[in-house]
């Protein structure tokens, strides 16, 4: 807040170290400009507007431009990151809040069958890929675990453009996603239990399994007593203005209870959308966070594009070149495992392909799978830059089949 | 965004040096909702909602609960302070955006004496009252010019909460307000001139004067023909959803633009604001930042509370009590100042004391004074002290006077 000025040749300079907050503001305006752009030129094509901006983040990130400091090396980084999980989290939670629960109710059985199916065939595709590539059991178990999550955030954020939101479709494809990407979450602790002490596996599955489900009940439970609570509140006050600020507040808590039960703060978000359903002021409350959902989830994808590493792909190595035979492997494994999973469920109204390609974007969790096998020394850093490049791919060709298929 | 889960003490935790998305959504939501809890409770009582938010920030602040880090000490402090700036930039942006310009254009000659005479009698009151305590000339006048500029974005936020956004005496306050920040930034160059090199001087002034005169000029006159732009670029892709991140893009880069002309980033703000007044879409864009003013701005109010140190006006010992005996004449310089300004000009439609109360408040500009002053050797930490004292309680009790004397 406070800035230092001095005097230096002569001229009057800002004098903090980095200046943190006049460098957000210009790399936001550069990241915000220029997906908006891509995402406006991607439409055109008739591309969903999130490839435009994975794109526009591949061009802005240090493959190409260099332009966005790598998230986590510095404040800033983390700052745009920061504002990046703010309009998920709150994309999220408006896809909750338009949640038919009666609808969610009647489709779980399907979701809970989606999930499962759409979670085994990557899984087990990616696991005999690998080996076919010699890599060894771990590491292949682990290569499988990361395909098997799909991303809520890139998936719900299609639908939002498809205007899918209230379809019986959408709820299915969002139940399984969000049952998925807790499911990874408790393979991931298995795998880690099974590496790190094969003995404790199970109990390190057990508190996964207990922390997810009691942090989801909790959610569930407490959200129509707070609603009610706020609303009470607005009228004692008789104003409307603090219902906002105090909604965006519970879904942030929420966010960080989910992150502090080991999931994702998105799942968080999305439970409290849930939880918030019946909440009076529903349809203002979807309209106010219109603007933080416009302006900060481009940052997300922007963030998604400029992660992948384009120089690992060197063509001209050998090792270049097995990488990318494993890398494009895995990404038929990737994509087949989730296409075909809906076959495995009946009364659907919309096509198979349809929803199996809704599950096909993998992000958030199938990195962190990644991440952890490379910093646990697991996965080579040759196989953690396939795996990225997979992730992303997924990204960039699941919307693409969504859309083309979902009009069909 | 990529976030590391390790396997520690037989439990699934998160391992990322500090988790600052984590931390980050945890401080916003305890700021915003401690924020609105606080300003409903000040509006309850007839005080300005800002009021109510500056006291949570004392509350959450390092003198009581130490519940926030201070900014500028890690990448946490910095991410809210990045986001405390977007909301007062977008709040300052909608305010120029709301302008009657051909007001601006009546009311500005009054404006300038207004500024003028408003910055000479806290100027005078405050060199005088300095060197009645001991003070020597050049931390005096230091002291005097810290008194001199008014905070826009308080006096904007509680304008904008009385409604009084399109009459007269709004335009008077805000293009005064503008003029004494320019002018407050002027004068402190001038000063570190003097200071630095005492020949430099005129030098310093003349490139301060025209940066500030050279930015304000290019951002009106670029502004319209990037509205029509954007507005053109929008019905090209057929897509009104284009308009809102572009023109926010612009607007925080109008902003950095301004930090990098050595002014604050609001007035660039309120710059860019002004000069898309005649943008076709102006309605809707108020209407869609709302949100983004309402969640970011309370973040500004309660970082200008938590950076009050209330242990260094320890009553018990002499050096405290010298401290609080010169803050005490400083806050009577800094009111009196104020709201005799006024006095020097005719033709008000409110009362002369609404006028000067107004323009009580002092925020940034001054606290930047004061810690030039303190890190250039000038000031002596107590005087630091005092000063960010009075800095702080003219925002407390300058909403409180205008809210009372608008009404009357």
């Amino acid at each position: 807040m406070v800035q230092v000025l001095r005097s230096r040749n002569g001229k009057v300079a800002i004098d903090r170290p980095g200046d943190p907050e006049l460098q957000l503001h210009w790399l936001l305006a550069v990241v915000l400009i220029t997906a908006k752009l891509f995402g406006v030129a991607a439409r055109r094509w008739g591309l969903p507007a999130v490839v435009g901006e994975i794109l526009a983040g591949v061009v802005l990130g240090p493959s190409l431009l260099g332009l966005l400091e790598i998230p986590g090396s510095d404040g800033n980084g983390d700052a745009l990151s920061g504002l990046a999980q703010i309009g998920l989290c709150v994309l999220l939670f408006r896809v909750g809040l338009e949640t038919d629960l009666d609808q969610v109710r009647r489709v779980a059985g399907s979701a809970v069958i989606l999930a499962g199916v759409g979670m085994l065939l990557p899984f087990v595709l990616g696991v005999l890929g690998a080996s076919a590539f010699g890599v060894a059991l771990l590491p292949a178990l682990f290569i499988g675990a990361t395909l098997t999550a799909t991303s809520i955030g890139v998936t719900a954020s299609v639908l939002e453009e498809l205007r899918a939101g209230g379809t019986r479709a959408a709820a299915l494809i969002l139940a399984a996603a969000v049952i998925d990407d807790v499911l990874g979450l408790v393979l991931l602790a298995a795998l880690i239990g099974v590496g790190a002490a094969p003995g404790s596996a199970g109990i390190e599955v057990g508190i996964a399994v207990a922390q997810a489900v009691g942090f989801l009940t909790a959610a569930l439970w407490l959200g129509p007593p707070l609603a009610r609570a706020s609303d009470r509140l607005a009228r004692w006050t008789r104003s409307q203005s603090i219902i906002l600020p105090l909604v965006f507040g519970a879904l942030l808590l929420t966010a960080a209870a989910a992150k502090a039960a080991g999931m994702e703060m998105i799942i968080g978000a999305y439970a409290a959308g849930l939880a918030l359903v019946r909440h009076p002021e529903r349809a203002w409350l979807e309209t106010k966070l219109e603007a933080v959902i416009e302006l900060f989830t481009p940052i997300f994808f922007v963030l998604v594009g400029s992660s992948i590493a384009l120089e690992t792909f060197a063509m001209g190595t050998p090792a270049g070149r097995t990488t990318v035979g494993l890398a494009a492997l895995l990404f038929s494994a990737a994509i087949l495992g989730k296409l075909l999973a809906p076959l495995a469920i009946r009364n659907l109204d919309v096509p198979v392909l349809a929803v199996g390609s809704a599950l096909v974007p993998r992000g958030e969790v199938g990195l962190i799978f990644a991440q952890v096998g490379l910093s646990e020394g697991v996965l080579r850093p040759d196989l953690f830059s396939a795996l990225t490049l997979v992730i992303t791919a997924t990204t960039l060709v699941g919307p693409v089949m969504l859309r083309r298929l979902w009009r069909s």
